[in-house]
């Protein structure tokens, strides 16, 4: 007979099934759906949706968590069971008409902010904003925390981490960026970007794309790699069934190519996820920020990195020969790392993009700490932009209304890619203490040692750790900025001839 | 408030939308699925599956039925809520543990069958196929019928249909086509088949595939084309999402051009469905024969007869010199319309095609009457194969074990490809009889007017009539054999010249 914890993981098996059949609809709708499918789509996602939702909450699984009982020596069920818990009261503590009004009130707000950022107006959007932070403080107020209200928020994002904490690692890192980031804009050694915006076609991105994606061992057996406008990875059948997308932008070779390399990051740790686990706590990753750490280190300690380029340069050459023919190894790879302030978060390079993140972390704690009014956020937004990164945006487009995210409702979002480029400097310090000739072998094309390491110490855990704990357990340390700082010095410095 | 009939077609909707969602999961897993992901779509299958079965069956949805009050004057309702309760009624009627059974067991079958079909031995397959038998002979007693236990089965496919009207109707074909064809066997003048097999590009058979789908008026932005081994046509999303596929066969032109004609005949009457009642009865198609007579007129009236390739066959001559160069549009006409009694129905010609359906017929109905044991089947299929086509198959595998269908439990289902042909060829002396100039039109390329009255005559009615009525309805008259014998007997007499 199945015992309670036996019962209780088919139960959330079959939700990780409804969670991943939805993930299909989704992929599906953003790569080869034909338009008129369009409403249907959003039918069939609203019912599953609900289906699992319903599933979630369903009393039997609160009382089979009761009932469950784990070993203490046990470490796989008391990590589903320790997960379950968290994501059955996080998903029951809410009522059922927030979660509804939420939703609505989502979709009108996505509409509306794509209206306000076309016409570059935050009026057209500031009502429905002001309603989602209003629905989400209830959200906050519902599912409890502690010290303050937006650390119920970035929990949902970032089990265990706190907005206190967040705030410490990065007032330090806001100063020590802002210093180095005057000390290179300050260089009258520049990098020049400008050969990046050459002729690319789309033919040859796409046959380098998928040679790095094989290169860093995506596995296309257990994989996929399409278009679409906006690149992502989703887990469709676990670790068995990962797919990837890009996008081919001819004047701008970077978003193929980094792109591609960011999103064979994510996806590589979702295939190294232990597959006995599938569909349970013990086979899905630990949280946004160390997914987030996993794309970027793929995607810049290595993908940016002298030495990928010693064994990809030539052949990038020969594919491209009008835009890379005069061009020497060292103007490429002082091209793929500059560092310019700039307004737009997703365009931004290594070092300053932190600086965007912190301003979202600082404008939404301020907004669910009562200490800014929604309408007041244009301007706080352009002021913290001159402080941070001395520039101020021309308009609210380019400023407050760029993100997609808060229309969304997903407020305590964004500290998480500024954490995952911290886990990702400490891991990789780490990694390097532990394979001493890390650069020799990717300057060979193998990058099995690195993805090894990576399997070893983060991904068979699945989220038997949390955040804290791993990068404690990984590297002996808890998370400091010091990995990242002395990455982007070592990095940049020579680079800007400092 | 909601009135019994709104909440029911809610819940059919929901259905639907489970349904479509379903064949979503089968369709990604026949296209573009990795390998690796059959484990969890397997589960996310039997998952979504079970959800569906049990919303059928609940108990509201026929309290529902006996509550939703329908206008006499309103054929929607009345349509939907039929049509509503035969689901409900044959899914309710089941017990869920023979559905667990039948399921399970055609799970084992299927894998029966592929071995004996690869080693030619019905004695691997028998012990399963009876099982299967028994199973749904229970069935047919737990859903019920008037006259014998095939009817059953029959109305699964083909609601209405009885096995006594399609014996008769069988009956006069079988005759009628054995004498036939045995004038066309004796001829000495004789197309040449050859040609197909030479060799045709991939690349230009696509280019052909698509080209012939728009000519069709296959909606692009409802639908997909795409690649799988076996050729379908599936609704994901209403008439706005009907997806096909072919398969391109470099040796063997039939397969893409008349194989992508077939799939697309089917993806337009479920385009032509209308939109306003999607997944609702009204929205939906009358049978499996109507819609086979859907796909076999485009692709057999339509794109087998000698106007269509007085438009194409230059076209096709340009894109494959080296096959066609030397081909006159005669020889051609002739090859793709050659008569020959052959061992597999899947490969079989427009004429002989039908007497493989007979056999099959006749072969379910005497295992469902208790004439016929299941270690009897081949050796009674190898005589049928000889009193109806003159020949005996070498061995099982090209007899009896050539069909994947009952390994799957579908009795029953056999009957609705004859009786495509049959409505197809009668629906379609009736398009002419309406549209004097039909042929013109075909010749020009214009395919709007047998489209448009498709769409009038048939795909606008959803479910409203059956198929039966449908066709009177349509024709004026009952079904019949006459129009098909005429059709083949106009078509192959001068190509054979007799």
């Amino acid at each position: 007979m199945a015992t309670a914890y036996e019962d209780l993981m088919e139960r959330v098996r079959d939700i990780g099934r409804l969670q991943t059949s939805l993930a299909l609809l989704d992929w599906d709708q953003e790569t080869y759906m034909p338009p008129n499918g369009v409403k249907a789509r959003a039918e069939q996602i609203a019912l599953l949706s609900g289906i699992r939702h319903t599933q979630l909450i369903d009393p039997q699984v609160k009382r089979l968590l009761d009932e469950a009982q784990t070993d203490e020596d046990d470490h796989v069920a008391r990590t589903n069971v320790r997960e379950t818990r968290r994501n059955y009261e996080r998903a029951a503590k809410l009522p059922t008409q927030l979660v509804k009004d939420l939703a609505h009130t989502s979709t009108l707000a996505k509409d509306a902010w794509a209206k306000a950022r076309a016409q570059s107006d935050f009026s057209i959007f500031s009502p429905l904003l002001s309603r989602l932070l209003e629905l989400t403080r209830q959200k906050a107020e519902h599912i409890g925390y502690s010290a303050e209200p937006y650390d119920a928020l970035i929990d949902e994002f970032e089990p265990g981490a706190t907005s206190a904490q967040i705030e410490g690692v990065f007032a330090r890192l806001r100063d020590e960026t802002v210093r180095f980031l005057k000390r290179l804009t300050d260089s009258s050694t520049k990098p020049d970007r400008s050969i990046l915006t050459r002729h690319y076609p789309e033919q040859q991105q796409r046959a380098l794309s998928r040679k790095f994606a094989e290169a860093l061992n995506f596995d296309f057996e257990s994989g996929r790699l399409d278009v679409t406008v906006h690149p992502f990875c989703t887990t469709i059948g676990g670790g068995g069934d990962v797919r990837i997308t890009t996008r081919y932008l001819e004047d701008f070779f970077q978003a193929a190519m980094f792109g591609t390399m960011h999103e064979t990051g994510h996806a590589l740790y979702e295939q190294g996820l232990p597959r006995e686990h599938m569909f349970t706590p013990m086979g899905e990753a630990v949280s946004l920020g160390i997914h987030e750490s996993q794309s970027l280190m793929w995607e810049n300690q290595v993908g940016r990195s002298r030495a990928f380029w010693e064994h990809h340069f030539d052949e990038a050459a020969r594919l491209f020969p009008k835009a890379l023919g005069d061009v020497s190894l060292d103007a490429f790879y002082g091209a793929i790392n500059t560092v310019e302030p700039s307004f737009i978060r997703v365009e931004a390079d290594e070092l300053t993009y932190n600086l965007h993140v912190i301003l979202r972390f600082e404008i939404e704690r301020e907004l669910f700490n009562g200490q800014l009014e929604v309408d007041d956020i244009p301007q706080r937004w352009n002021v913290k932009m001159e402080d941070l990164l001395g520039i101020t945006p021309p308009d609210d487009a380019q400023g407050c209304l760029q993100d997609i995210h808060w229309s969304m409702g997903a407020f305590g979002y964004f500290a998480t890619y500024a954490l995952g480029k911290l886990y990702a400097a400490q891991f990789f310090a780490k990694a390097k203490e532990d394979i001493p000739d890390l650069f020799d072998r990717i300057r060979a094309n193998d990058h099995k040692p690195l993805l090894n390491w990576l399997r070893e110490n983060i991904h068979r855990h699945g989220q038997r750790f949390r955040a804290g704990e791993l990068v404690e357990r990984v590297t002996g340390k808890p998370l400091t900025i010091e990995p990242f700082m002395s990455y982007v010095k070592n990095k940049f410095a020579p680079i800007y001839g400092l």
